[in-house]
């Protein structure tokens, strides 16, 4: 484990954008998104996947100078083709796009086809606060997911990002996979060869497992409830609801036939629509009432949860939100701490593109 | 265990409403959602409900003449006061008004407030279906749900339905409870006396239980997830997402000051704000893409998911919507199956309004 300061990963992963031919607007503000998950403290969505994209660049499904446009809309919605581009550069473009209808009609709505791994969901949602908007993403996602009763994986990760602006509190943001674990959690197990705990996965026959090599082998990561009993349909749902949002209102690809982003899976060759898909949301606050009513609403609603009587004294209840900020707040100044294998990839890239690192 | 005609039901249902001093048009109306739970097979939300809305109204909590009005709105968005009035009846008119915005540009959003229990989330969300528009239907309730780490109830099993239009296919309708069981489940397995699933409830001092009457002991009902290593912080998530644009939206009263709906608890003194909350959407097809192409690509979805190889030959993968499908067709000719001590509580209700039953 070694510890880098935030600016120069940023300025790494900027250059090695720059090198992808990126131009250098991107290159910045796909270098601002990738390193968002790594502040805090999404460590599988920022710089350990930076080779991943160098991949698929290389693999030629990446098109760093993508022209993103708008092929459809309405006074409150839009469809956006992202034009293979990095999803990290496409995603910002479409989510300013929803806060701009939000402005003119109270609310805007973006689905977003043929654009690939977009990093944190909730990078793209916060974009809204400053507006005093409420900002939803979700995308879907490599199918490494089996749905309830099913042996086959369909879905992927699919997450959902909500944020709510607050007044003196800091803003309520949600950020999670619709299934019980992110892939993720599922890595770091890997790294240390250790058991998954049961409800996270399952074999390639559909059996319950605890092996963390379950999904590189064939099995299916599990949706949130795990179980049909503990409501794993629910969690199949949600996964499906992103997968619909996303792809089939844009027309990107869908379910089982979404371009892996993962090395271990094959591109499917029968596709039914273009990349992968995301959908942004911006709701105006005061499209519903004065925004200073709700967020001091909302300063009270983030209070009242804190205090909650919690079951142990040392362990009180948390906003969503909460455990990201703390992070950021501590690796800004102390640096962001890489595994072995991450700062061994990066040093690779610097190799590949002669860059100092 | 007795068999009733649906339009049984709904007749005496109508005629209860009425003698509840409805307008003609509520009553009906009201029977006619209150009715769908009964005949989609989600039984605790049906008629079995009825004498907990005329407790209500005798209560003076429910307004059966109310004057439902928009006292705000945007071209996209409105918030609704539903002036103490049956959820049954503010529902439908909310969602109404979000399909005419989505009519006009292309989505619409109605956050409402000052309403009661509104029956089954996917019932509102569903209206939308015929218009070719996605429907989205969320409400808070009664506090009885502990979020991750806490001991002390604070939000509701605030429910999610959205439904997407096919072709072919019928549509995708999900709605779901955000916990990992909906009440109505537990007190199936009270009036068994049985125990419950452990990752269901929790005892009043926060430790995991399977007391099938944990809840009314003061104990809490789990956010989907079960736990944290489960994601229950997920499902916390949830629960506060659907609170927020439920309630803080629409200046509804939020989290533990939700007045409650079940009989066990009592309303909080220092509300926050009027009544319970519900949120609506309803999104255009076409404001994305043809509609004719959305809904192909929604049938090839479906397909492909009825297709997914299964766990076990003889329990195929469900597409959302499937069982309560099938059992509106068998209820419809069939007749809708009630719990003695449901039959006791019409009859009552028979005997409180003289009306035949």
């Amino acid at each position: 484990m070694q510890v880098f300061p935030y600016e120069a990963l940023k300025a790494f992963t900027t250059s090695v954008f720059l090198a992808m031919n990126c131009s250098e607007a991107d290159a910045r503000k796909g270098a601002d998104v990738l390193l968002a998950a790594d502040l805090r403290g999404i460590d599988s969505h920022g710089v350990a996947r930076l080779s991943s994209y160098v991949r698929l660049w290389d693999n030629g499904r990446i098109n760093t100078q993508p022209k993103i446009r708008v092929v459809h809309e309405t006074p409150s919605t839009a469809v956006i083709d992202g034009d293979s581009g990095l999803g990290l550069v496409v995603a910002p473009v479409a989510m300013a796009c929803a806060i701009k209808k939000a402005e003119q009609v109270g609310t805007g709505w973006v689905a977003v086809k043929n654009s690939n791994h977009y990093g944190i969901a909730g990078y793209h949602a916060m974009q809204a606060l400053d507006h005093d908007m409420i900002g939803m993403s979700m995308t879907n996602a490599s199918p490494l997911v089996a749905p309830t009763f099913s042996r086959e994986r369909m879905l992927g990760t699919n997450p959902i990002a909500v944020a709510f602006p607050a007044g003196e509190e800091p803003p309520f943001v949600a950020d999670f996979a619709t299934t019980t674990a992110a892939y993720g959690k599922l890595e770091i197990l890997q790294r240390q060869e250790a058991d998954v705990p049961p409800g996270w996965v399952q074999d390639p026959e559909g059996n319950p497992s605890t092996d963390c090599h379950a999904v590189t082998k064939g099995g299916g990561l599990l949706p949130l409830g795990s179980d049909r009993e503990h409501g794993s349909h629910k969690g199949y749902c949600l996964g499906a609801m992103v997968d619909i949002f996303s792809a089939v209102l844009s027309g990107a690809n869908y379910g089982p036939w979404v371009p892996p982003y993962v090395a271990f899976l094959e591109k499917k060759q029968d596709l039914v629509g273009a990349g992968i898909g995301h959908f942004f949301g911006a709701l105006r606050v005061d499209a519903f009432r004065p925004a200073d009513e709700f967020k001091s609403h909302m300063d009270a609603w983030i209070r009242r949860f804190r205090e909650a009587e919690p079951v142990a004294a040392d362990n009180k209840v948390l906003v969503p939100g909460d455990p990201e900020r703390e992070c950021e707040r501590i690796r800004l100044t102390e640096g962001i701490p890489l595994l072995d294998p991450v700062v061994k990839d990066l040093s690779l890239l610097a190799e590949k593109f002669t860059l100092s690192f």
